[in-house]
């Protein structure tokens, strides 16, 4: 990316937003995004990510860290959610006891993975809207989440890193993916049709 | 649902043409898309997933399958649509090369879980695709994927059901969701700024 090229504040807004507005399981949004423009912050990310340049020649690092696991506590702010937009449904409180009848009494990690799958459709929507914003953008799993949590205080909060996705602008000079041709699978060998 | 209104094939075929173009983790694609017009075999499915009746009143369900492992062949295959796409690169072989160690002994379970990952951000991409077609889907995970997998012959072609999409019209008359509020966390909830 282009170390000197800063993405507008409204269309990190926009992309923001997406991923706010992306739905999830049961709508409980079981992650939160953390958006970095600290540089000091950003290079230690780099270095526990195999010193990819993105993170630091971008101009914003968008970090997706999932929920570490489900508890009472944070289904019950989503019924409250719930009960403040739509009022007070008796199905509402319902649908949620049920929920967490199957969910607190499955091990975190299942609860993790759950999550961290959410985030993911988030990152879909991300990807999405940064391209629709014309802003480059670069979705990373190759970095050790640990240290990124232990730089970001997420464990503290009940997070676990998932995603990296710094935001910039393509280096026209200097990428040299850029004059490649995109791959992709053709469609017969990733989609059927049972009609 | 309204089970009276048929999503034209033009849609259908944007919302799949996003899912295979959706970005994925080196590029592996590891997932396949099932689209389903099939009457019978969506009445079984929608029995598996407790009667949910979008599965039968949509048009077309799409059925997200992920690869159930990481394999040679798999990978390898991956590898020379990149030389057929981008040509013979030496950086290309010591990439997938290095993914193999890395990948193939790791257990079956953590490569799948890797996998469905993938998956989401296409869900992700293939909500965006639909909302852009005006057509209404409905992300379900509430479905027993032994069962689904049972019915569609997944598990011997290496694949398992992760998320089903049916795609269809709202029943404008019918659907006690419509007139509610979006119910989403708001910004200061979910995203936090590291300046």
């Amino acid at each position: 990316m282009n170390p000197s090229s800063l993405v507008p504040q409204e269309k990190v807004d926009a992309i923001i937003e997406s991923v706010r507005l992306a739905p999830t399981s049961s709508g409980l949004q079981p992650f939160e995004l953390i958006v970095i423009t600290n540089a000091e912050l950003r290079s230690r990310i780099a270095e526990a990510a195999g010193g990819q340049a993105q993170i630091t020649d971008g101009s914003h690092l968008l970090v997706f860290a999932a929920w570490d696991n489900y508890t009472e506590q944070r289904i019950d702010e989503v019924v409250q959610l719930n009960i403040d937009a739509r009022g007070d449904l008796p199905m509402l409180h319902a649908y949620y006891d049920n929920l967490k009848k199957n969910y607190l009494s499955r091990d975190a990690e299942v609860n993790y993975a759950h999550a961290a799958r959410q985030a993911y459709i988030a990152v879909g929507f991300a990807l999405v809207a940064a391209a629709e914003q014309e802003v480059d953008s670069t979705p990373m799993e190759g970095f050790d989440p640990d240290v990124v949590d232990d730089i970001l205080g997420l464990r503290e909060r009940g997070l676990r890193s998932v995603v990296l996705m710094p935001l910039g602008y393509r280096d026209n000079d200097g990428d040299w993916l850029l004059p490649m041709e995109k791959v992709r699978k053709p469609r017969e060998v990733m989609i059927s049709h049972l009609t």
